[in-house]
């Protein structure tokens, strides 16, 4: 089982899509690049054959595997699989906050000690996520930072994610949220790192969580590993 | 500072209202109860020096003492008093989930570690409560129970709060709620306990909070104490 200090301890985390294709030698280049850890999921439709093949493709490999599953009917239940589960702080509607983690409940699921809620901030407003998620990412500086703050220190929770989904964010307001942070909480960044410039600006703040890229360009991605 | 072992082992908690008055006779009988601590606040327009006067007044006795403050100015700064602040489970707007807490931080507020997050579930739909939270109260039993499932196996909040403010609860729902505890989260029950059968009956389940009788009817209220 994950414990906070390694996650913690985390630069870098690769995203997987089990919509895309990737050959057995690429993944073997990713699995082998350096990076911390994998998160497979990502995306609305998943479809959970390829889901399946694709973790127990990964869990080959000895790194921690992660899913980020959109509903419990998409989890692929594999010991040494740990489950990060998104709460949008920022959301204007309560279900992306606590309501979808009730029907979780609902459903019968159990397995919560896999669990590790990530606290969401989304702040790219032209995403699908922050669409799906009605986000309000109309924030100031403070506002952003404010919501770290309250995800760490009042519902403690394990990870912050500023996620900026298809743009680079502004690093001054990720080093910002850094600075805020209390030494417990984990911070992931996510969004437009598609080489090594882009990742090392965003890594001297938080984890960096890369995954396009890795489709398009794997050389370009084997260079974000800090 | 106040431990999780020793919040889930209270049975009874007094509600005192800064803008409601009791007699120094009064306050020693309810401090001498057996009560197992003393939590301030509740309304929303609280006067600041009520609030410090009686903080002060009961801090002179022996007991647990919690503030429910309504905001970061109403909070009454005094060693050993713990911020006991509800994040609203059932509410139709994100907030009283998680909005109010973002405000808390902008105003420089920084005892983080006094905090003690309380999972509220409204439940009273008549109650000024429910409608100053815009709380959900049309729930199915299923749904009470997801809520503090969520509470306490994905937030691992401390504390689970079935409010029922102004009217009695259903005893068979704070059973189920029981029931579905995990051991480590405390559960508290409050609403219209106004003698010992109505406190005997919701403490077999939870913790109870026992405020206003005390105002109307200080002999009932000593009868609440299991």
């Amino acid at each position: 089982m994950l414990d906070q200090g390694t996650i913690r301890g985390w630069k870098h985390i690769t995203k997987l899509d089990p919509d895309k294709s990737i050959s057995d030698h690429g993944l073997a280049k990713v699995m082998d690049s350096g990076t911390d850890a994998v998160l497979v999921g990502g995306t609305l439709d998943v479809d959970r054959s390829k889901m399946t093949a694709l973790v127990d493709k990964v869990l080959e490999y000895d790194i921690p595997v992660l899913m980020e599953p959109s509903s419990p009917e998409n989890i692929v239940d594999r010991d040494g699989v740990s489950y990060f589960v998104p709460t949008v702080m920022n959301s204007a509607t309560p279900d992306m906050i606590v309501g979808m983690h009730c029907k979780w409940a609902m459903s019968g699921f159990r397995d919560w000690d896999k669990v590790f809620p990530e606290a969401y901030i989304v702040l790219n407003p032209k995403s699908s996520v922050a669409k799906y998620t009605g986000a309000n990412c109309d924030l100031t500086r403070e506002q952003v930072v404010s919501y770290a703050n309250v995800a760490q220190n009042y519902f403690r929770l394990p990870i912050v994610y500023l996620e900026y989904s298809g743009t680079f964010g502004d690093p001054s307001i990720v080093g910002d949220v850094s600075k805020s942070m209390n030494g417990k909480t984990a911070l992931f960044y996510g969004g437009g790192i598609r080489d090594r410039e882009k990742a090392m600006q965003m890594a001297e703040f938080a984890t960096i969580i890369v995954g396009n890229v890795l489709y398009e360009d794997l050389e370009g991605f084997l260079q974000t590993v800090p």
